[in-house]
């Protein structure tokens, strides 16, 4: 906590007025006002050296103290988890945080890069769940930024990630060691498709050559545990989605649905769709785990209380969230080293969504 | 849009080097470049007019166009489905918005109170779950400010509110209609027993009374529905909950658990809360809604997908957030007539986990 410093209310106090009437005045909204109100008004925040302007103090430090977090959108509960995990962590280090959307259009990221030098943070963590040009407009921007991001920032910036493919290596292997012969995959990425045309062996060759996106990484751990069992992929049960939300795995289990043969296992890329498909089995008189074994990604809090309760892969958030923190403020302290890489760790949440009733 | 200004990226251009170089240049990380380098930078910065401060602009126009919404944290859903719907509506307006936590210590409080003049928005819109005093840090600030909140801001600022008892007291008559005998409501305030002792007399004086909290009239909507059905107020199913979370729901079905006679049907105070509810019966092996019908409150995208779907009352979340744009960009453009109360309409959105099966 800095020093006491001069309030509005000790203004308001001195002036025997209202926090509403200082504030008119302030603002110049004293056309209604008797002048004798104003001038004591006046009077009191000059007496005091009230400092009414809120910029003076970045002018005059130079630093805010405070972390930006920007993100597309709110579409899935994992986003929440991470901003209370962020503000925690900054808060250990003693910055405020804000938090922002960049939505997914272009337009909108412009908007977006220009209100950053009014927000006035003293540096930016970028959460991308897609690829973003170097030349994009938030890149353009003269405080420290860093990436929260499964994508490469050509070398830019550092980038805070997870184990993505060896987390999902570790899962599908549980899994097949746990007696599961047939397994799908929900929420490929649909971008993998559109590159591929649906052709296996380029899909299989475009999964296996990745280095980007979680959604193509967890993908990658679940092809390498079936190269490790000497499994055939089989890609009519690996289900594409457009996004990860509880929506997405709603219309991608109905796509499952149509095959002939379904799976004694489902891989979903993360718990938000996860919690789409159990939704979507159940309704259409599936038993979990008993017929199918569902399990995802993330452990956000909502996986603890889905029905069943979902076995999930846990990437410490706490831990990614301080090793995001630490990097930016590291920046914003003056770090000139080349971009680094920082990993969390992982461990897979047993919950009864996979658990084998006798 | 504004008109094309100057950005880091034309410096760069100019001086023929990174964007990273620049920035180091404005950041002073300039001790380890070559002097030529550094030279090249600066003439370009001063030939292009680029604007390196970054708090200048709040300076010259006074206005950020950035509007700030802040909250205690993101521990249930109903958060982030606010702040999507609250920078849509911003945006209508051409404004960017904000999110900040203020967490549920005063020590918080203060710390994000002094955060605000160096985050730069032109108002503030506070969400909050409980009455915060007029003396709070929180209120001393020189920017507008606006309440998201059931509680009364002792007419200093404009609230926007919901239906809260109308609502609810729809909702309970409604499940009546449908032949529910036995009604519990789960996430009572649980302020209200440390103020009643648990006194039923009290506590429904209290309910009765009460002008204030989401939870307490959501209450009394319950309670009207009794007193309107000639029914006494089961005060044995009437549960107490510290927050409105999954959690809360959790614990506090546990308790309803524990009384002799169940009921036929829930209201939860929330849609968080009835998640939390719903996934505790069914472990323990009840039917819904064949046995118990379950419903919450704020159609939150969850209630869609939960198993099964969850009735709900939905409040216009598109536009109980643009009255709170609209409120705060009128306060800062200068309104100055008294503090008003904006409140948003519902409907009931009928879905199984309250539907009777013949």
């Amino acid at each position: 906590m800095p020093a006491k410093r001069t309030t509005i209310k000790d203004v308001a106090k001195k002036a025997n007025v209202s926090i509403r009437t200082v504030s008119n005045v302030i603002n110049n909204r004293d056309d209604q006002m008797r002048p004798g109100t104003k001038s004591r008004v006046e009077r009191a925040i000059k007496d005091l050296g009230y400092q009414v302007n809120r910029s003076a103090r970045a002018l005059k430090t130079g630093k805010t103290k405070v972390l930006g977090l920007a993100m597309p959108d709110f579409d899935q509960p994992f986003i929440g988890f991470l901003v209370n995990a962020f503000d925690e962590a900054a808060r250990r280090r003693g910055y405020a945080t804000v938090s922002s959307l960049f939505g997914f259009s272009n337009e909108r990221r412009r908007d977006f890069a220009d209100s950053i030098p009014r927000i006035n943070a003293d540096g930016w963590a970028y959460l991308f769940e897609e690829p973003i040009h170097p030349d994009s407009p938030l890149f353009q921007q003269n405080v420290p930024l860093i990436l929260i991001s499964d994508y490469s920032s050509a070398g830019m910036y550092d980038i805070i990630t997870m184990p993505n493919t060896e987390s999902s290596q570790y899962l599908t292997n549980t899994l097949f060691d746990q007696g599961s012969s047939s397994i799908a995959f929900i929420g490929a990425p649909e971008s993998l498709y559109d590159k591929s045309a649906a052709d296996s062996d380029k899909l299989k060759y475009l999964i296996m050559n990745a280095t980007d996106g979680n959604g193509t990484l967890r993908l990658k751990g679940y092809v390498l545990a079936h190269l490790q069992h000497g499994k055939e992929i089989p890609w009519n049960q690996v289900i594409p989605t457009k996004h990860m939300t509880s929506f997405s795995g709603v219309t991608a289990t109905y796509n499952l649905l149509k095959n002939k043969v379904l799976p004694d296992s489902i891989v979903c890329v993360n718990d938000a769709v996860a919690m789409g498909v159990i939704s979507t089995l159940i309704r259409n008189g599936f038993s979990i785990p008993e017929q199918i074994r569902v399990c995802g990604f993330d452990n956000i809090p909502e996986s603890e209380i889905s029905v069943p309760p979902l076995t999930t892969i846990n990437f410490h958030i706490d831990q990614y969230a301080q090793l995001a923190v630490d990097a930016l403020v590291s920046r914003i302290n003056g770090n000139l080293e080349p971009a680094n890489t920082f990993t969390s760790g992982f461990n897979l949440i047993e919950r009864e969504s996979t658990r084998i009733f006798s």
